[in-house]
């Protein structure tokens, strides 16, 4: 499946059914980190960097609910929770920017009362202290208090941009301090298996640094520096 | 009173004698968050989300004594604190952006003696170590060691604009990790009834959405939402 | 010394053997902030205070190893850290900006175990999770998973500019929650004096703001603000 | 008048006729520049320079219809445009941050047909190339294709924070290449005499520097700047 | 055609025969705005307002050529000039932010040679000079003289997101001094004739409101705004 | 000549007798552009590019004249016109971030009279208008009418970091609408005569891509696009 044909991305859609990633994948990407996952899928589908935790420490994984919102209105929202299943992850996306904070506490109730496992939001939030009390986990661009309104539509569950990167409903979303990351459906189980393989390699690295050993040997990088004209030279030559 | 004629705003000019919110009702606002005492007064008065508190997990209140600085140069909260009473908040914004580290640990020993509850200001502050081991909330537009100097005059207890919006001296300045909102005095008493009828109100809801109820069910939307035109297909057709 | 010449600072040099000021002065200014070494030194060589710690709390203070990196490649990192002894900090620029992440839990690991204070570093950083509980303190402008190359060199060891400020290898650089701040090394040991007689002028200051004494009597400014022109008028006038 | 008591300030509130400065005083400020009358009013009222205008070199002044607006939602400028007299000028603020394009060539083409000057709107605008081919002067935050909704009430002619400053109906704004500044009604004809004052004197200034004068002499610059211990030294002393 | 799989996304990939849209639409959009066909299209696909003309008064529409970069790196434009035909449009976006200056003049003469009508690019551009004197269309992020080097493979011709939208090769993209969007090869034939329909309707309204006539009239609004409590009060009541 | 001692440093230095790059080579410079002596030095000393001109269309070189200020006071400018020559260019850093309007019509005058080419300000500009009748070219941060004061000494003369490089007084700098570069006095006659041949070895190219032929091939790029993996596939097996 694709980008949505525009009969289907018109406001107002909501898609009932989507599939989604199996949950041992969702899991076991839980267990990595964005950056480890971020490689091993190429360096791809990484949103943008101002997209912030709202609390730090949490990481966690659940398959996409996406939500297209209008500016300030997050009537939709409200929607998408009907939608939503235990492990899922809600993407809210603003079709022009917005400081307003989409979501609070109350959502965050109901959203935890349903199983989701947190927010993504490519907008505002409020209620910092309660969801850090609740520890309902939420990446967003602006924390604000200011409210939003329910006049307008948007989509549910229909492939949508999101802080730079597509996101399709059921897709894997990965969050953690470092970040949020999309791994696609169809791709979830080999960047899992590519992620894992990245980071035993990488744990046996860890050992060789904690012991001093370094970079340049480790990875055998003393040939090329050279053959690219690296040249040392000496305090004393240099003034 | 209103905005001041353009006589009394001119540099250099200090009032005395402010009258203050009472404190009851600036307790009583304290005990309410930042997005429900802003959702009570109609959505008004929200301080640019930029400003952000130096240490999290603050939530206070106090009435304004306001502080206009001129860029770099925080010669006049050394006169402010002077005026300070118990219960109050300074209030600080700068006739041009600045980012200079216009308040630090010295200047939150003075404030905190005579009783001041905190700072807003529109501009940096630092010492963060310090105010955060003091547990003096500060909120701030950026963080800076940089220093001011003592040479140019502002306005002390003058109505002016800060961070977005108009702050009356003995206004009611409500702050939290949601960031900051000015209840005007004459409103204060209204505001805070209206705040806690909401508070009431959400803690209901909030019971409900814990329970599983949603809040299509719970705010009757589903009617409204048909007739704006939502629609619901299932995954296979939106290929 | 000073600028290096043209010569020099082309890409792919290394200096060797660079001078570092002594660990005394170093260690005496770890134990000052930011703010009032800066101070101490006139207010100069503090570098943008867009740069802030990734994890909260840390003071730390080493000497400039210093390293220029092409966009989104950290090849030279490595290069760098087989140059680095006890009691120095890394300090990364980007030759034009990058938000990507040039430093994770690998690089921290190899450069604490040959006694890396910290990172400096004018781009992004990852593995905030890791780095948060290696206790690895890194001052960085943004936080992101983006991965770097290790295709193009830039210099180690060469004076280079970094977030506005030029630095000088074996220059102290101190950070803290108030942010960077750089010391030359032939001024370190007078801007450690300075900033000691500072640092107890100003702890006398302190313990008389503590007791509620004036900003105003404590530095004598009544006179002068007067001959500025301030007067105080009554609220009651104001209107 | 001043801030508005709260029960005002409501959402829906639209004030009739409001008083405004004289035309007199508005074309006399016209024939100034932003930077002098700033200058000439204390340095207060200064709009957020981030607010350009959309096409460079335009010069008006106007009497102020003030619109607040909610985010992404223009209907209040159809409402603003039918108060609207011959020699007023739109001021328009979102109640939170949007960069929706809330002002195109269909709402200049009414405005202008009204006689009114120009926009100042704290938001996006767009139709740029119409605009311009119109001659319709536009200040705005953001240039932005993306439309608004006609859903939620807001105000005209009630006070309003703007781009960082109030503004109340009936004021003069005034904009240029250099930004916008507000002129409050009750001090504008001062505001005008001394502007015209700082002008003249500027004339006199400016051919005293065109024929080679410097501004140390001009302005008697040297005692002062010695006393604050200025000193000289030859470029040989520096290394 | 979707989101490409995997696979084909890889760094490498370049596609060739893409599928392009008709030059009769294409042609047709060009006459048109950017915001008359965002509007058409239900306001989707508008790239960030942060991408700006390099030189203002330019209107094209050209069928899209997308190159995905490494930051700092344009090898890849030299691969995708190759495959550029009459009538398209290059459409380039770095895989992390950059302000590199990805291209310039002589870029610009190869492009033009090929008969590529513009360029936008979601990072640096150089030459400014150089290409408002060629009259050479650019809309870019950033102008920055800073190079890129020449070392990773991006891809050509796979479907990627561009400054926070998905552009898939072949699909027209528009761009004038109001911002850019990308109108969806499948889509184009109908979003034409809707934007043509759209164009007429404003011509009608624009002849209304030249004669002045209100908003409020032209479209019916008073019925609606007075339902939602629009209420007018004179300027004497709201002291 | 390197990094000035910190007793030079302090504020309140002025340096008399600074030695210029020679006239010839300033106005070879001028004859390039930013984008082609910044290649040809090695990708160096850019400053940043969020500096832009005032007016477009200019491109001059100068020698330094260097202007330390603090924030929001333009004293030392008047200090400094004292000391320029025919061919020289102020450059001015504030030592925090300022928006203030440091210089306008009046120091452009008095500037112009000197034989002063320009102005690089990293900071505020203001009289827009004034200076583009002028042809006095500026490249500045921000516009802002927002005046400074005359109360607190820099530096002329002495070297420094402006918007992210140092700049040292007689080097030669060089703006035009791609940004600002500087190029050191020792090396400018070698940088002068590699921008010569880069602009010959230009010229040539341009001539090549303007029949039509692609820099795949006047470059020779096809084998190490091939050895680094790229792969041509058909549309047809992208899906």
């Amino acid at each position: 499946m694709g980008r949505p044909a525009v009969s289907a991305a018109q406001a107002g859609t909501v898609v009932r059914g989507t599939a989604r990633a199996g949950r041992a994948v969702v899991d076991g990407l839980a267990r990595l980190g964005v950056s480890t996952v971020h490689e091993a899928q190429g360096r791809t589908n990484l949103l943008d960097p101002a997209l912030r935790p709202v609390w730090p420490g949490a990481r966690v994984a659940g398959t996409a609910v996406t939500v297209s919102v209008p500016p300030a209105d997050n009537w939709m929202i409200h929607v998408a929770i009907e939608l939503c299943e235990e492990g899922d992850l809600l993407v809210v996306a603003p079709t022009s920017p917005s400081q307003a904070g989409y979501f609070g506490d109350l959502l965050a109730t109901s959203a935890g009362a349903r199983g989701v496992r947190g927010l993504v939001v490519d907008a505002g939030c409020r209620d910092v202290a309660e969801l850090t009390a609740l520890r309902f986990p939420v990446w967003s661009r602006h924390v604000s208090a200011f409210g939003t309104v329910k006049e307008t539509l948007g989509t549910v569950n229909v492939g949508m941009a999101c802080a730079g990167q597509w996101v399709e409903p059921g897709d894997v979303v990965l969050a953690d301090d470092d970040g949020v990351v999309v791994v696609p459906r169809a791709a979830a189980e080999q960047v899992l298996a590519d992620a894992q393989a990245r980071e035993s390699k990488e744990a046996g690295l860890r050992e060789r640094y904690a012991r001093g050993e370094l970079g340049l040997d480790v990875n055998g990088m003393r040939d090329r520096l050279a053959r690219k004209g690296l040249r040392y030279v000496d305090a004393g030559d240099s003034a």
